[in-house]
């Protein structure tokens, strides 16, 4: 593909590096790959809503979730100039404090690998140990500015255990904004399980990947906002998967319910100079594009300006419907979406679709 | 005030009439109402989360909270022609089967004869006597056509205890949709405490009030789109409190995690003529405007359309922040939300303040 004077980024695409995969089929519970009798093909399993019968044990897993080359193909098909991959949930948070930093280690420097086999068209969000405690995470992110690749961290709303509102994470925090690496920020845990109701079984894999991952991901900043990591931390940057859970539109609710809780302002937790949900949405936060329409888009958009939208897709997720669509419906949904909230060949398009990425990122080498 | 060409109608607005406030005070848990020595001043406690020292235990309950007048004086303040007034959560879900019916038809009753008070400013929507049973609700849905200003019924998201995807309720569904009841669907439920993290105590009222409302919405109208409600009762016509909750920006996640979903697919679960979640947006629903801002209010109008979009206010929650002030901060941000979504006096404007829920419920006498 030659490169263009805009180029098209995917900053929201991932990759289970075969270390990593060797990792998963040596499990038996999630995160795991395995066959299920009769069938001898290999899926793979990583919500718990999804580890019964009703919904066909995950997701058949193939090439395109570990081959580097996969992912070069589909870049080309759709036009996808650079993309920064990540490790795709759970990542490292299930495995033994013992364990984590070696993990991470080694996950890391695969992907970088990876990355290097195409300069220029890869890059990546690195994979903390969470796991292993806080002087393991913060001496991983320091080891992180001796790769070439990474540009930024991928991370879930645990934390250490106890969610991104923990005071434990403030020095991890720290760390990355003296690095000046983003926080990619993804769902993977969803809500409890009781919150689908009796009839979930009969709905596949669609509540918890529509709604809970979203509304997790929207919880979780949120708490971060009422502890006052903002102001802490102030100038923390993180990436929001799903254009933000439901942030950019639940950001005047919160922040009224904020304005008018009668317990804060006695505390006196709302402090003249804190940061609104407004401002965290435009000095914090960027968003990505991964919204599948115009309606949340605009929103996205509004929320947080044009200068802070990125484009993505979700690959290896959401793969095309018909087993001869060289597309992927998904895909094209997404930039459909642009399209319509942006135009086409605005400033506006073109930042969203990689100006942004390229800027925030610095993804040239 | 002076009756006018595009009157001004709030749809999202509560009382709790004496005899609630009389049960409300017999009761020794949540919901209820008692003081907390050495205070003397009565508070209500609904949501479980504020039923703890760390939230002050809910609110002050004043005659905002059941005096008919005082709703009349704060329309009058803020120029609202007419108000559809509904019993606050959580209504009657929580009384003994054998004496819902009663309490229903009680305070049914009681609520139409303050709106008689006031003749043409004053309509309602019906609390169901849903832990009766079946029959007892349907019999109550047939008498609300005997009261004169009842135009719908307001309704929480637990149904018959299992949810609104519960087969059981599609034939009280279908009463409502042949007696042309719109439903107003309100949360009051939440979401699992746990979601909220160890530092919540720290945070008031706002998680669960920000987030767990409109997500409980979100969950309950999706898994309703999910069991083909709409389908089967296809005139079924719903208003979402809090405009959707989350359901506008996160349509096009649901539609494609829907179509993606293998297992919906290989069950034959999505049919052809299956509505997609844009089309229940667009012809089973409406959503009020409370949203307090632009952002999300811009996308419930592109979600549902100017002409199913209408005012609300939340009274008597949301109270002002200055013991001094008339007007209240609430109601003033979403009256400046539907100005700078639809401009001041445009027919979209005028539609939104009034004009559609005047036409949706009939509200004339």
């Amino acid at each position: 593909m030659a490169a263009t004077k805009s180029p098209i980024v995917d900053i929201h695409t991932h990759v289970y590096p075969p270390s990593y995969i060797s990792l998963l089929k040596s499990r038996s519970s999630i995160p795991y790959i395995r066959s299920f009798p009769p069938s001898s093909s290999l899926r793979l399993v990583i919500l718990p809503a999804e580890d019964t019968e009703s919904t066909s044990r995950g997701r058949p897993v193939g090439a395109e979730y570990y081959e580097i080359a996969e992912k070069i193909k589909f870049m080309d098909v759709h036009g996808i100039d650079i993309s920064v991959i990540s490790l795709a949930n759970p990542w490292l948070d299930w495995v033994p404090a013992d364990e984590a930093a070696e993990a991470a280690r080694s996950i890391n420097d695969e992907v970088d690998r990876e990355c290097a086999k195409y300069p220029g068209r890869l890059f990546a969000f690195a994979t903390l140990p969470l796991s292993g405690g806080r002087d393991v995470i913060v001496r991983e992110i320091e080891r992180l500015k001796t790769l070439t690749y990474m540009r930024g961290v991928i991370l879930g709303t645990t934390g250490l255990g106890k969610g991104l509102d923990d005071p434990e994470l403030r020095p991890i925090f720290k760390a990355l904004q003296d690095a000046q690496l983003p926080i990619f920020l993804h769902p993977h845990y969803g809500l409890p399980g009781s919150v689908w109701g009796e009839q979930a079984g009969d709905y596949g894999h669609v509540l918890p990947l529509a709604l809970g991952f979203p509304m997790e991901t929207t919880i979780a900043v949120t708490r971060m906002i009422l502890a006052g990591v903002f102001e802490e931390v102030p100038e923390l940057q993180m990436i929001l998967a799903h254009s933000g859970g439901t942030l950019p539109f639940l950001a005047g609710r919160i922040e009224s319910c904020m304005e008018h809780d009668g317990h804060l302002k006695a505390e006196g937790k709302l402090g003249k100079g804190r940061k609104t949900v407004w401002d965290v949405l435009k000095k914090n936060i960027y968003l990505d594009a991964v919204i599948y329409g115009d309606v949340g888009l605009k929103a996205a958009i509004q929320a947080s300006g044009e200068d802070r939208i990125m484009f993505g897709t979700d690959h290896p997720f959401f793969p095309p419907l018909g087993e001869e669509d060289e597309k992927w419906l998904s895909v094209e949904t997404n930039y459909e979406g642009i399209k319509k909230a942006l135009g086409t060949d605005t400033e506006g398009a073109k930042a969203a679709l990689g100006g942004n990425a390229v800027r925030v990122l610095n993804l040239s080498i």
